[in-house]
């Protein structure tokens, strides 16, 4: 593998690790546990992992453990750290004892299933130190949910003498993570399940849990691309600069990057759902800020688009619930492609069909056309960015004729996501990390199953960080997933009354106004710590 | 003015500086030189300033100067570094006699000629030190041509006691700066102009210029995106991503960012046309490589495509010419959006309509419907990106019919050009731009005019660097524009028999049927030498 100049210097890095997980531990249990919702479903369907405490690592006395083997799983999208939670894990599992050995599972949880896996050698892991990607055994998205892919995988356990198992995963790894980790203790075939949360997205976190690993780096990233499009922005003076950002389902990456950069406008999709927003408000809100700015003779600007904004549109929802319908018709389904259109057009309801009108062209055939194989609109093909632009520049066009506007509307649009998901990590993700992996080694020493690793207090040194345990069930409750009630890790949106959100709303009538960019630049592996060691913005204002 | 935590870190950096520029100067002058072509219209055309020496400066006696002003403009798009060029003429300027002054005009070269300007006071400069972006002052495409232009400017220069005015501009802008210089000589004027070399695409350079600055800061952006998506391609192993990078003429970004990433497949547009490629013969050659990935089971890979592909490709050059000329009849004119097309069709040449029909749907109509003002096709918005990836899609499907192909085809687009135009400068671009306006305040100093600023030796560390200056006719050629022959400074392509280019070519086989993938991550300003102070393996290799 031919590496660049900063992978190899930056191979050497060692990443920080809390002051209790650097000697011997003792666990400190707290109180029995409750789910965050309903109690007596969770506690009926995780009779084994119900309930359990909250742990908290202290300096404990040296003790000898027999050599035990640990298998280690990542699940679902890339986010950066992941390298790192596996080399931390590694190094606390051959802390315990040379002898204990981690088996990686390949491509994802499918890689247990088809008993497919490598040893991690000490070679192979000094490759891998603090980069990004999670290639060193890859990743997949297949769902550990059934007995026979349980069953399937305690062989390859037991032939591999694996005692433990972790799963870095986002909500959905780490719910399945716990349903396995209960039926293994269920069948007591002494195989704990420890799980690690991940996702660039950040809707990973509760009061237990402060943020998902990644979320730092990714956000760091697309902010380094952000400023630098604003600084561009602020040189040309000639461009409104539209920037969807990746996350479906939570705005947190949008936000974040606000707070970082200070854009002319950003959309928060919890807020368009909460204010009950049609798509006309949300381009009207644009073309406001658009105006103003013109006025003033500043016909250029940014504005930042989380990628689920559209599916928040409860106008826009209910369009896409009724189109998927009509088309999942035999009769629509013996159409032509531009047969089609006509066909949704003729038995849309009154309602979506204005909405549907009221879409550019382009759109509406994306959304009438392009199908996925259940037949499904396929949302995330919608180029957002594009969209609101063009829509923006339609309202701009009629208010000009109105008289109400004066100006000139020219776009670029960009979408961020890939390049962020698999950047090396910042000191923070490097740090934090390590230590959910470190930590995840502890964790299995005490044997404890149905768990997922914890750092908290994480805005002061990594000294002071707080390592433990939280029992998953502890963040659960029943939602509705395909028609079915299932116990599921409730997923953080951004939370209107929380202070990053409020902070951002107290901010952004100045910032859509005057030109407050600010330009983060690349992230800093070396130099002053005011650089280097700084966290989130969002974790900033919610530890303030 | 809110900075991050990077910005007011950097701005303390203090650029290095070639050691003849440490003190005080003498100028070392060659022999008179002649132009790169066309040497006796370009002797008429430039009486005062055809045929002036090469100058080196070396370490001189002190010397006391009167005060003096001078004046800087910023000519066309943001190149990173530029307000650093700024920093080094404001700093070489003051050195020289501390009454002196900076004057800035505004929003570019239209802020000569409408009088527009600010002094550059050192409270504003110190601002501005280390930054990416042009804002300091702005920048504009006004091009300086006129006659008439040129007598508004120097009411202003006059006005204000400006000796010299600095241009930093690319090829065109420099040609323009020599040509002012020529008729400020030519009416005994009394002021000079210097001109600097930018352009973030690398096409200003020769015999003896080394390199445009930005180009530097822009590719090292670019590729820790490149490398990152890599990362995340070679983790998830899904996709194919196509990747399109800025350059309209030259293809020297793509070639630089394939050398720092090595990219399963880089296409070089100087290359397409040398050997005549047809827009079918790139497809092929994408279509054949994505096909032997997927026959070792590796679906997956990437592929950079230089912004300016399109207009190399001889056929579809002829077409779009065609399409102008038949569009632009009053009979086409009259049509409707969609009679257009079949009009056009009706119209082309068999040859012409071929490849025309060739092309997806969404790319034909977008040639045939999309028009600037002036009813010519806007091949700048031809997504490049996806027309190729359709096409190989298309190429791929009829391959697995006839059993030639197995295998998977999801694809993702990029278009990076507005993320690093405007990056804070890396310590190369940094160091390289302040030398050049530093060394401007001497050839001012020396009297010089219609000479361009010049660093040498830039491989070395700085402190070895060579400073002095070029009479820009030296690099000028006669060549049609408009219609017209005009005296212009030739522009850099790829060379194809250059170190850099031969370099990828004996490598890319390797390239697109391995995974061999570097991941050059982000620009750092701290750290050990080899990763902060590298330059582009373009000029690496150039010198070696």
């Amino acid at each position: 593998m031919e590496k660049s100049a900063l992978q190899i210097a930056r191979a050497a890095y060692k990443p920080k690790l809390p002051k209790a997980l650097l000697g011997p531990v003792a666990a400190r249990e707290g109180k029995p546990t409750q789910s965050v919702g309903d109690q007596d479903e969770i506690k009926k369907l995780f009779p084994n992992t119900y309930g359990m405490p909250v742990i908290e690592f202290e300096a404990g006395e040296p003790q000898t453990y027999a050599p035990f083997n640990v298998g280690i799983i990542l699940s679902g999208g890339q986010a950066p750290g992941g390298h790192n939670v596996i080399s931390g894990l590694f190094d606390g599992v051959k802390s315990l004892n040379p002898a204990n050995k981690l088996y990686g599972f390949i491509l994802g949880p499918g890689g247990l299933v088809d008993h497919n896996y490598m040893e991690i050698t000490p070679e192979l892991m000094d490759e891998y130190r603090n980069t990004g990607g999670f290639d060193i055994i890859g990743s997949g998205r297949t769902k550990l949910e059934e007995e026979d892919q349980f069953e399937k995988g305690i062989q390859i356990l037991r032939q591999l003498g694996i005692k433990a198992l972790v799963i870095i995963g986002g909500d959905d790894s780490n719910t399945n993570a716990c349903v396995l980790a209960e039926y293994y203790a269920a069948k007591k075939y002494g195989v704990q399940v420890i799980g690690c949360p991940k996702t660039i997205d950040g809707d990973l976190k509760n009061e237990q849990i402060e943020t998902s690993f990644g979320f730092d780096t990714a956000c760091k990233t697309y902010s380094e691309l952000i400023g630098n499009i604003q600084r561009d922005c602020n040189s040309a003076r000639k461009y409104w600069h539209f920037i969807k950002l990746m996350g479906r389902s939570a705005s947190h990456i949008a936000l974040e990057c606000a707070l970082q950069c200070q854009p002319n406008i950003c959309l928060v999709s919890e807020e368009v759902e909460a204010k009950a927003m049609s798509l006309d408000d949300v381009v009207t809100y644009i073309a406001q800020a658009v105006a103003n700015r013109a006025a003033e003779g500043n016909n250029y600007g940014t504005v930042l688009i989380p990628e689920g904004l559209i599916e928040f549109v409860p106008a826009i929802k209910k369009l896409i619930a009724e189109l998927n319908d009509i088309l999942a018709t035999p009769e629509a389904q013996n159409l032509g492609r531009s047969e089609q259109i006509d066909f949704v057009k003729a038995h849309l309801a009154k309602d979506n069909l204005a909405v549907f009108n009221s879409l550019p062209t382009s759109v509406a055939r994306q959304l009438a056309l392009d199908r996925d194989p259940h037949g499904n609109v396929q949302v995330s093909l919608i180029e957002t960015e594009k969209l609101l632009s063009q829509m923006v520049a339609a309202k701009l066009d009629q208010w000009k004729k109105e008289g109400k506007y004066v100006g000139k509307f020219g776009t670029q649009h960009h979408f961020f996501g890939y390049e962020g998901r698999c950047a090396a990590p910042s000191n923070y993700d490097a740090d934090y990390c390590y230590s959910l992996g470190y930590n995840a080694s502890r964790l299995i020493a005490n044997g404890k199953t149905g768990y997922m690793s914890v750092i908290k207090n994480t805005t002061a040194p990594a000294t002071d960080w707080v390592a433990g345990g939280v029992p998953i069930t502890m963040m659960m409750n029943m939602e509705k997933r395909n028609g079915k009630m299932k116990p599921v890790i409730r997923k953080a949106l951004v939370e209107l009354d929380g202070a990053p959100f409020k902070y951002f709303a107290s901010k952004r009538a100045e910032w859509a106004k005057q030109t407050a960019y600010v330009y983060p630049g690349p992230i800093q592996y070396w130099g002053p710590s005011e650089v280097c060691d700084q966290t989130t913005k969002t974790l900033q204002l919610e530890h303030k």
